[in-house]
């Protein structure tokens, strides 16, 4: 099999340790490595390095060639941010090109949060062999609590297909609490963690059926490859693509088989400061505190405190409070309310301060 | 009159804004100055620069020396702090030897908050009236709340000399809620707030007959006051005092008169962080917020957010929470715990991180 880590997200959920120049796939925040460089791990016992492709922006192709050094891994650079179905399309036709149409390959995010790896692999490896056959395999979840902030993907029991594969009945939308434990009772959903193999030439069928202004295009730069011409005419591509999600531009619309194989390996999308905390469960103290650095806790319960710069801090009677302290910039935030911190970069956004963002 | 103004406090209770080299009175933590200078402030439309002496601890004369160039006043360095009562007394002893010691001292803090100095000025002047006559008046603060964290002065209603004047029926120490209540329902209570006036020839006698060895070493320091082994005399006879309160050592013990007048200037000791949040009302925003520095405060009910380091703070979803930033130490705080911050400088000091004390 080959894997296709895509490492093109710039979001700013964890400022303000995230930065423009630095999002959440080259932070330390679970473990000691970036998570890119996790993720990259999680599954190099599966391929060998050459089998293994990163699709980055711009802005982080030196850093991931940084991480990388040394490894002969492909890392293509996308000219502008367009969402994950250009990125996979666009790392489809590169492995259509070379030979390895034919060979099913897996899509990660390259900043998740696997507990369990070895269950991880499992399910790829099995979702590859399955994938052989010209279906999409998508890894569903097993839902530990009725989460209202992820997709959800309905299974059609009736085509179990054995070992925990299961065609699709639907994708659906994030839904509400009530909904959410109504699918947590009926054992009929999983959580769409955006993980799927299939192969190159498969997927490309679909962005032909169902982008086809795209995959013309695609087919020009494919031509491409290695080529002078071909940032210019991948620049051009991505100017006229809009942006879209692989999930809403192909998975929900296509007739192809789609199958989902069930997984229970601990995985987060790790979407938020709170959702980190919950990660990072291994790392808390008798009272619920996780804490790194040169940090004193007194009297705090379930707080979460980062010193990421050269200050000593002291937290002191806290109950579910974050602290994130970094050289030029600290964050001080109820651990339920820490979403908000995307309205925080807006507002430094809109004072102008972006050496801040 | 004159003024005396003690200010050898060394408290860490405003950790980490306050440290060993930097203690409470040189803290702008109320209005525009350093407290010493607002205590100062407060009391110069009453006297003259040569009336004004100060009492202060070694490591603290250069930095009052700073805060006091081009004023004509007198600063008096103890060679170790042994509290209230020998700062007191060589005080009494300087002006007496220098020819005042009839004429009335007023001995304040150097940083409690007044929220209306015109009151507290006149009940000092008041005070110097009644004090002549050889009596020690104390200023009696009406409660405005059950306070627990003050001592209390029991006036003798039946002994009313008019102008809110009262003999003195007894000093008590801090009671606990349930008596806090009973005292103020009396009426018959005031806090103590450490502020007294009378002549230096009556507080001598007072040492004479409550600490006659102090008394002895001091009659024998005064005589050296000038000269060139004054500094020696004086290192050696605070070798052999006690520390000991001047409330405890002369007032609580005293069988001359002592008066109270009563005083409803809007004081506080400032003795801890949340002591210093109320003072501060008047700074809060709508959601009861006081917030300092380069801060963005969202959501946030009765929080208080001091930046003084260059970094930006960003507080979210906070209910009584304290922030205290400085460039080498943060302090985040539950609002009602942060009296236990001595706890915090203790450990420091074990952990042998003094540079941060």
């Amino acid at each position: 099999m080959q894997i296709v880590i895509m490492a093109g997200g710039s979001g700013t959920r964890f400022w303000p340790l995230s930065r423009a120049s630095h999002p959440k796939q080259f932070l330390k925040i679970v473990g000691d490595d970036p998570m890119l460089v996790t993720t990259y791990k999680r599954i190099e016992p599966l391929v060998s390095e050459p089998d293994v492709l990163f699709v980055v922006g711009r802005d982080h192709q030196a850093e991931t060639e940084r991480l990388m050094a040394g490894k002969d891994v492909k890392i293509m650079v996308e000219p502008v941010g367009r969402n994950t179905a250009p990125a996979i399309g666009l790392a489809a036709a590169w492995l259509d090109r070379h030979g390895r149409g034919g060979e099913p390959m897996a899509v990660l995010p390259a900043d998740h949060f696997v507990a369990q790896p070895d269950l991880f692999r499992e399910s790829l490896q099995h979702a590859a062999e399955v994938a052989r056959d010209g279906s999409i395999v998508t890894l569903g979840i097993v839902p530990t609590r009725p989460e209202t902030g992820y997709g959800y993907i309905e299974r059609d029991s009736a085509s179990s297909l054995g070992n925990d594969v299961y065609e699709v009945k639907k994708f659906v939308e994030k839904p509400n609490l009530h909904i959410a434990l109504e699918y947590m009772a009926s054992g009929e959903f999983y959580w769409n963690a955006g993980v799927f193999v299939a192969t190159p030439k498969a997927l490309l069928e679909e962005f032909a059926a169902l982008m086809p202004d795209f995959y013309e295009g695609l087919t020009e730069v494919a031509e491409a490859f290695g080529k002078v011409d071909f940032e210019t005419r991948l620049e051009a591509l991505y100017n006229h693509t809009p942006s879209i999600s692989f999930d809403y531009a192909v998975m929900e619309k296509t007739r192809r088989k789609v199958r989902v194989i069930a997984c229970d390996c601990g995985w987060s999308d790790v979407g938020s400061w709170s959702s980190l905390f919950e990660a990072r469960g291994g790392d808390q103290d008798e009272q619920g505190n996780v804490a790194e650095g040169d940090t004193l806790v007194l009297g705090c319960r379930d707080s979460f405190i980062l010193a990421r710069s050269n200050r000593w801090i002291a937290a002191m009677g806290l109950t579910r409070v974050l602290i994130v302290d970094t050289p030029d910039a600290l964050l001080v935030s109820d651990l339920e309310k820490s979403q908000e911190v995307r309205e925080v970069t807006s507002i430094l956004n809109e004072k102008g301060k972006s050496h801040l963002l």
